[in-house]
């Protein structure tokens, strides 16, 4: 099985087995947060106008601009907010800036498509590692653009969960997840800087807990331009 | 001081300080090469064409396609045959698949700009240090457009050299210099595997000597469409 990590988001990428898309601050953990509130689908939206659409079908809207809520939204793009929200049964419109946007370009290619976060690493790669035939490969939403140490990070606390060769990228990330404990790493990166800069540090905090929840987002379909997830898992 | 890796190349990149292009497999470390041959200057072409369009103004033609010396060249991209190229006092153009390339993306930008291996890492790294106001960039050649994990590990090797505050990319580098043995992380690259396939495992081995050189390939001036550096150093 070839192990593969894209750790900077391009156009172009391919992704033709199984792919993995992570933005462990916020959007994957948050997906991760409403599926284990009971959110009955999670859809991710191409831009904010798109989630605010569905509104009017009775979605929760969540997600971010420069990391907090924006106008006319219900919820933010937070963890412990998701996981707290009331949404048993529902269904959740998420918009956000760097990891929605990774999941559609990773969608446009791949077999199969999950998201994955520190918050279900083990689960993200067994779900991976139960499908692929000749690959499983992370994308990195990364931070406008750029590569972020977080989902690096991460990609390699996944990574580790499995067996097979990988290449550069898993190789690097497989090193950056071993040379750091977590709270560095996230702590350190960009992402995490921005956030506490916007007085959101608890956010940081909540997404480090490795393995807290054993529910993957799978992509069951796509509706329109959107990217409709479902949980798999207990 | 900013400290910053792009481990992967992509249009639209900005350097607004210093920065510094590495393709340790195997372009920088061969105009390193040139240079501690005697060579007066290095020009990197911006394609093949233009690189044997200076055989008629008398330069030596240095390149590779798919790894080997293409058709009408004098030399390959081939540190040790470089270092015993009787180029002393001469001119010579190169053109290779990545690294070249890479270089002409930072040029478009940097304000100083040089070229760094394994074999000049601390050369390189003091040549920024002096020279640098805010940022030293380090921009990854990679491998068609990827992460190159021998171009990742070179850049960590060369930051480990210098103070100042590394960004995610930067942090990323240096986990992975400490992670792995040179060996390893230049071995198990995909430009090393791409090398030791077309029986030139020889280069590999030649590029992994840290500090070889004092002297670091400086842009001195454009000529046309060619980047020319000059040696810094002893």
């Amino acid at each position: 099985m070839r192990l593969r990590a894209e750790l900077v988001p391009r156009p172009g990428l391919a992704f033709p087995d199984v792919a993995l898309v992570v933005d462990v601050i916020r959007a994957t953990t948050t997906a991760v947060a409403f599926l284990e509130a009971g959110a009955r689908e999670v859809w991710f939206a191409p831009d904010h106008p798109s989630a605010l659409a569905l509104k009017a079908r009775g979605f929760w809207v969540a997600g971010e601009t420069r990391g907090l809520k924006p106008e006319g939204f219900d919820l933010g793009n937070r963890p412990l907010e998701a996981l707290a929200a009331p949404v048993a049964g529902e269904r959740v419109a998420m918009s956000t800036t760097n990891g929605t946007r990774a999941a559609h370009l990773a969608a446009a290619t791949a077999r199969h498509l999950a998201l994955a976060s520190l918050w279900n690493r083990r689960a993200a790669a067994a779900w991976a590692a139960g499908r692929a035939r000749e690959e499983i490969a992370y994308l990195a939403a990364g931070k406008e653009g750029g590569l972020g140490l977080d989902d690096a990070y991460t990609i390699g606390a996944s990574l580790a969960a499995l067996e097979g060769e990988p290449e550069d990228g898993a190789l690097a990330a497989l090193a950056i997840f071993r040379g750091y404990p977590a709270e560095e790493a996230l702590g350190r990166s960009a992402a995490a800087r921005a956030l506490v800069g916007v007085g959101l540090a608890e956010d940081v905090r909540a997404v480090l807990e490795a393995d807290r929840s054993a529910l993957v987002p799978v992509l069951d379909r796509r509706e329109g331009p959107y990217l409709v997830f479902r949980r798999s898992g207990p």
